[in-house]
């Protein structure tokens, strides 16, 4: 084990025991490539889950919220190449009968299949093909069917996401394992991202609720690709409690290191999810110190993260801090201009305000690298915050512009 | 007149009676382009303002939103080419300089003249060139000066912004002429926005401050190109009286024929801003209808007004109405999808949040042309509200890029 007490591992979704998975493709994306994932527990597990806030959000989230609440499942079926989003009476029975369909192929009791679908908005499912693929799928499902089910949900992703990690509690190997996709439409509260969380953790409802949301808050909630948000996001985890006995307790000590697994999970998918953002060159990294609280150090940030101007210019390769300075200025936060400093990198730009003197070839030759980090001191106070985002590329433009 | 009782004529800031200007190019700019407009008034004249909200406000700002307080003014200064933003204490003693420098040679008492500065942020101003192109200006100031003075105001703007109004008042002609400029960085409260209107009706400070906030909320408060606010906008109005006697009283009928010739110019000067946008191909139109209220209405516009997903679809020229709906849903505003219809001009794509049937190769045709209007019937209440914004091309990130 590393000095956090866990180490990383492969396997996924699968990492963990008695999860199986299989990814296949079943004529959703009518262009051939995997579009249907399956991940099934050998037993009842306990689930928790976030969901987009958007006020319009698709059948299956309506649907799949509902059950996270009642607080078991044994499967999760994702689809992708639709989102079965705006799709009225019919996408609520479509997104009941993929549930079903699962029920029933996998022999478990109704209201145990969770449902989510990514893709394109206001399209009915073609339910015949989700149903043979589903069919399939059952007959695939493997310990080692991970990468195939991390494939098959992606949408317009260039590599599939996955990661697990174990450590020991209780003389036990717990693991934990996830997938996620995401790429475009990436804003908090959730972004067109899926994500799955597997553990064999004996964990109750209640308790990984609580964790699952906290870890969301500072990982899938501080990432933009471009402020849009979607209707279809959801983070799930299942917990199966294989690796230990059920209704076992934590201690204090093993409960903080199994959270700071989870944490680092999901901090490692959000920005794998930002890395892979549609057009992105750089992953910029926004780092807000010196608020009054960190609530307003996040909203600062996140002004800054989803600033046009400020993204279009680490696309150029030359950081403009008179748009960090105005995105910071346009959180609708009071502000002190005397008592501002930012840096990008190792540089610091501006001091109470006045820019300062720099090397600009230096500055030029650092934003040739893939990251970098904006830091902003508003001398305030000690509320601090940080937050993850993409440049804007012509690329991003040309992807979504979708030309006729 | 026509119907609305108010004529358009030629003129811009110099058609009222008694106002002059001209438009030099001192050398801020660095390229020989105009960079410095002075209008004067020849008597003093009643003035008001709207300014950035931004809270790291350029100098300029700091310094004409406490003379617009005082009421009154006989001069304005605009330079372009450096925002004057930024630049600490020897910022506000430049302002202060170059109003200082308009009321020594302008023959005016101190306090009487007002300073904007438009262009990048954080670079100190070159005194010696604004000091010489004030001078140079003071010469130049004519009665037909004002499309020079509109031109000097310009920064990334394709063309000179004027506008010109006249009416019949008490028997006399009152007229309201006006320039602006924008480009970039163009949202509410304010966008990198100047403009300044003049008129020659003797107005009161306080219902002339109440007039502009109102005509700018409709106009000014409802434009986006990019969601950036910056930290110099400013709109700014002056009334010299020369057209009627001092202390005249309108009556509530020529009251409301003012204010909506103000409202006029303001929202054309608005559109013009919008169309003139930063790598801008088409101008859109958001309309919400059927809101709760006009204040949820104008919130889920504006949400619509800065996706990037949807600006980039109709750069493509392929609308998407799934991104309308995602961007409506994540204003955070409660909505019925049962009740939501959106139209892309006169195709009506959605009907109670299922997608209809509609003939592609006409909407793509319609599309084709240089504006669109979408509308959003939330089928909740009464309450509406619009919003102009631009497409995303590739051109706006090229724009912005400052490759390195």
């Amino acid at each position: 084990m590393n000095a956090m007490g866990f180490e990383r591992i492969l396997g996924g979704v699968c990492a963990p025991q008695g999860f199986l998975a299989a990814g296949v493709a079943c004529g959703i994306k009518g262009d051939g490539r995997p579009d249907l994932a399956l991940v099934k527990s050998d037993r009842e597990a306990t689930v928790a889950g976030i969901f987009t806030t958007n006020a319009l959000p698709a059948a299956p989230v309506t649907l799949t919220s509902e059950r996270v609440r009642a607080g078991s499942a044994g499967a999760v079926v994702v689809s992708s190449g639709n989102a079965n989003a705006m799709t009225g009476e019919r996408g609520m029975a479509d997104a009941l009968a993929m549930a079903g369909e699962v029920e029933s192929t996998l022999g478990l009791a109704e209201g145990q299949a969770l449902v989510c679908s990514t893709g394109p908005i206001g399209v009915q499912l073609p339910m015949d093909k989700v149903v043979a693929g589903i069919s399939q799928a059952a007959g695939e499902l493997s310990p080692g069917g991970n990468t195939d089910a991390a494939k098959a949900i992606m949408t317009t992703d260039t590599y599939p996401k996955e990661l697990a990690v174990e450590m020991e509690i209780a003389g036990r190997v717990v693991r934990m394992g996830a997938m996620a996709k995401g790429a475009g439409m990436i804003h908090p509260n959730m972004a067109t991202m899926i994500s799955l969380i597997t553990t064999d953790m004996p964990l109750d409802h209640d308790t990984m609720q609580q964790w699952l949301c906290q870890a969301g808050e500072w990982s899938f909630n501080r990432i933009s690709v471009d402020g849009c948000q979607s209707t279809n996001d959801t983070v799930l985890m299942m917990a199966n409690g294989a690796a230990l006995p059920q209704g076992y307790t934590m201690t204090n000590e093993e409960a903080e290191l199994f959270f700071r697994a989870l944490c680092w999970l999901t901090a490692n998918l959000a920005m794998a999810l930002v890395k892979d953002g549609e057009g992105a060159t750089k992953l910029l990294r926004i780092v807000v110190n010196g608020a009054r609280d960190d609530a307003e150090a996040v909203v600062i940030a996140e002004s800054i993260a989803v600033s046009d101007l400020v993204k279009c210019s680490f696309f150029g390769g030359a950081p403009n801090w008179g748009r960090i300075a105005a995105a910071a200025g346009s959180a609708g936060v009071p502000l002190d201009p005397d008592s501002l400093d930012i840096y990008v990198g190792e540089y610091k730009l501006v001091s109470g305000g006045v820019p300062l003197e720099c090397d600009h070839d230096d500055l030029v030759r650092m934003l040739a690298r893939d990251e970098a980090e904006i830091t902003v001191d508003l001398g305030l106070g000690s509320g601090s915050a940080f937050y993850l985002t993409t440049d804007l590329s012509t690329e991003y433009v040309e992807i979504n512009a979708e030309f006729s």
